[in-house]
């Protein structure tokens, strides 16, 4: 898949320039954290939640409003009473055996494959915002030009392992063939593995069939090449959209993340731990299904994970219970073995505000001390994700390098070097000069102001807002398509084109 | 201390608008955290940074520039040489024993008396900012009006449980008599317990004279009714006038809040092992020189822990480096069974944008999921501490309000009757009518904006910063002074005159 033109040699100024334009973006490999997970519930609490999960799913049941699903179901123990499924905890929890617990998803770039699960972490970007937040701070509907660019800054964020999806929705191109351009934008603009299409069965298969176009039809039978989330309708029922894109992808390898939509105190109980016991209960029975599909099929465990406000109705992202409610599914998710996906990036505010700056701290704080393995929203969501912001973006993707980094932990290899240099600068001194001092790989957030008020005054009083519309700007100037073959894009583009004539012509 | 006014019985319409008003503050007692405690260390690495400190204080030492303090290290067996002094571990840690794993801090109201220490956490204001960035916006002097305005700020925000200290620095009152002012400021504006003044002996001495005047003499020389804060010079170096503060606080049983003034990659090592391994030097021989002066005197550990950026050479706070320190300082803490003191809330943004959120929330996290028991900085600050924010303090305490309930953990208590509740709505069903939905105490940030952008977009678009600006010019609408007996008031206010006219006269 990778471009095989030879690099031409070139001279002095050139060379240094391509090198230091080379020297980004960096890319980090999935996190494997060094850090302690950090656990709300006991031993105890996760049955609690547990043998809940069962009772729900025993008494009250599940909706699946698609027949197909239902026939599914009817090749197994469950008990079926019109669109209602129960089934008993053993053959729930045999079938949820064969997902598993970590599966590694291909990139066109075999450098950017990665694991997911097992203790290894990856970031995927923001997903369906209709608007964007643009360079002059107007909010407008989002266009494929908004998602290409949003494709290259998260290929250029060197905390982001996905691309692909719609991290915009590109509304000037019509819903029946977006699908299309989502796919070829993720794909083109970076090399990173991708998200997938869900919300048709045609959009689902199409997405499969430009991924054998990559990496040739048995490759991607056998391997998996996209994550695709669906959302369940909180209280317990699964449409046929949804249930369609996880039949599809199943039955080709690919991997679903099931993702109930939690609004706690509206669609679930006004309870964290109510909220967590009936997304379970949601979660696993999907993925119960899909291993009737395709047993061993990967899937993903997770929620949205937000609260409702009773004031206005309205559900906010950023709140102590939605990351509460992510700890807690983070220890289910671990309990049946299943890589877990969690929310890590949303703001309800309106702008990029110090708000949105708390909100999202909510959602990203869980999902790195939890061992959560697919972070979704990298970057730039506001009002409650239904607006990505450019400036915002940037400024978040700090904070997930500034994550990565504390997820290191603490070495003590150095501690004997460090005591030596105690002694050598003694009571008073100064560390600054130290041979040991100029090692430090200490993070400090590049876009964080230090210099005085008075210089900061003096550059034109930027806020962060400002600063990371400027750096936005700067990485969409100095972005480079990452290579791909020639061949390779005329065939994507050739089949964009031939799905495109298929469609009826008024919505093209 | 209680003012002994009898309460007017009132008549409808301003019975009503009293109570509404009395409705506010809410006064939350000291956090008893029900969440577990994050560990970033196990115990072998607990006992690598204690045997690190021990190290450095038989082999390094520590600078006393206090003669005073040196004639009582004489007492013990530590070496002296010139201002050098180390100590073995043995000794060190005798002394160290010998200070309390908690105490209780008195308020001249005793409702608002608390604990510190052995599990209980109390919020403290700001500390030393010179500048405001005041009600219109502009960054300025800090006078003594701003810092009665954000006594009452905090005195009326129920999370925070102490009052007083510079808050603000008063900058229009002389240097020589304003630790006057700022006692009384807290004393007047608040009646929650209060933080004294170090910056010269007769300074402390004042302090302990003033709550001497509100307690009683022998009420106040056999109770901690103060906590004051001295900062080390790192690296291992403390200077005469902490010291003298140190000792005057610790002969009348008050508590100090021993601070090394790390910063790390300059003061200390360039690493959060060895930045904690100096600290804990630094802490430990000062609290131990506190107990020879009187042992048993409360004490608190805890530095502000900032990082310095290598490239400007500034300290910047928010990062995830000070965050691991912070998280090491309380495991370090709870090993000598001290109550431990951390840095909450301190932005190196200098203005109120999404970077001084996520810059705070680098020390309010460590602060709540350790088991740190002083939690200072309780909101405002930005530009690394230099300025207290009239907008960002509001939206701060928010999410104190919102850590404060994080920490309550989860309750299992209404398992059965939300078992119930999701039988009654079942699948598609919705919670929001429900009887257990109307018993919730999920957590919503008051001053995020859940409404339609559209909605947002007619109220005039405001950020939260001006949310916050908003809300506090209503808060201090709304303040009512806490009683406070005539008597006392007028003798406060005369031992100040008393103290104003011994000054020489050009300094009034």
């Amino acid at each position: 898949m990778i471009s095989e033109e030879k690099p031409r040699r070139k001279g002095g100024r050139t060379r240094k320039r391509e090198q230091i334009k080379n020297a980004v973006p960096v890319h980090h490999p999935p996190l494997v954290r060094k850090i302690p997970i950090y656990e709300v519930l006991n031993e105890e609490g996760v049955e609690l939640v547990h043998d809940f999960a069962m009772r729900v799913l025993e008494q009250v049941g599940c909706d699946f409003r698609d027949e197909e699903s239902l026939d599914f179901w009817r090749k197994t123990d469950a008990e079926i009473d019109g669109q209602r499924v129960r089934v008993g905890r053993d053959s729930l929890m045999e079938l949820v055996g064969h997902a598993p617990s970590s599966y590694i998803q291909h990139a066109r770039n075999p450098e950017r494959t990665v694991k997911v699960g097992d203790g290894h972490t990856v970031i995927a970007p923001s997903y369906g915002p209709p608007f964007v937040l643009d360079m002059d701070g107007e909010r407008r509907y989002a266009t494929l030009d908004d998602l290409n660019n949003f494709q290259k800054l998260n290929h250029m964020a060197s905390s982001v392992h996905i691309a692909g999806g719609p991290i915009v929705e590109p509304v000037d191109i019509p819903v029946p063939c977006r699908h299309l351009h989502m796919a070829y934008s993720g794909l083109k603009y970076s090399d990173k593995p991708i998200v997938g299409n869900v919300t048709a069965r045609n959009r689902a298969e199409d997405t499969v069939e430009m991924m054998k176009i990559v990496f040739g039809e048995q490759f991607a039978t056998n391997h998996t090449v996209t994550s695709s989330l669906i959302n369940g309708n909180s209280p317990l029922v699964w449409d046929s959209t949804m249930l369609d894109a996880l039949k599809v992808y199943a039955q080709n390898n690919q991997a679903v993340l099931v993702s109930p939509f939690s609004m706690t105190a509206a669609s679930t109980p006004a309870s964290n731990v109510g909220t967590i016991g009936v997304v379970v209960a949601e979660a696993l029975i999907a993925i119960a299904l899909a291993q009737i599909v395709r047993p061993g099929c990967p899937m993903l465990f997770g929620l949205p994970s937000m609260t409702v406000a009773l004031n206005t109705g309205a559900p906010v992202h950023g709140s102590p219970d939605s990351a509460m409610v992510q700890l807690m599914a983070n220890q289910m998710a671990r309990r049946y073995r299943l890589p877990h996906r969690a929310i890590m990036n949303v703001a309800t505010s309106k702008c990029v505000d110090i708000q949105a700056g708390y909100d999202s701290m909510w959602g990203i704080m869980p999902c790195f001390l939890s061992e959560a393995n697919w972070l979704t929203m990298s970057g730039g969501l506001i009002e409650g994700s239904l607006t990505q912001s450019y400036a915002k973006t940037l400024i978040d993707f700090e904070q997930l390098d500034a994550f990565y980094h504390f997820a290191q932990g603490n070495s003590f290899d150095d501690l004997e070097e460090i005591f030596e240099t105690v002694k050598h600068v003694g009571p008073g001194g100064h560390f600054l000069g130290e041979a040991h001092t100029r090692k430090s790989n200490l993070f400090i957030f590049p876009s964080q102001n230090n210099v005085t008020y008075e210089q900061w005054e003096a550059d034109g009083k930027k806020d962060s807002a400002r600063v990371g519309l400027d750096r936005a700007r700067d990485w969409l100037n100095r972005y480079e398509a990452p290579a791909m073959d020639r061949s390779l894009d005329q065939a994507l583009l050739e089949f964009i084109r031939k799905k495109t004539r298929e469609l009826p012509k008024t919505v093209t």
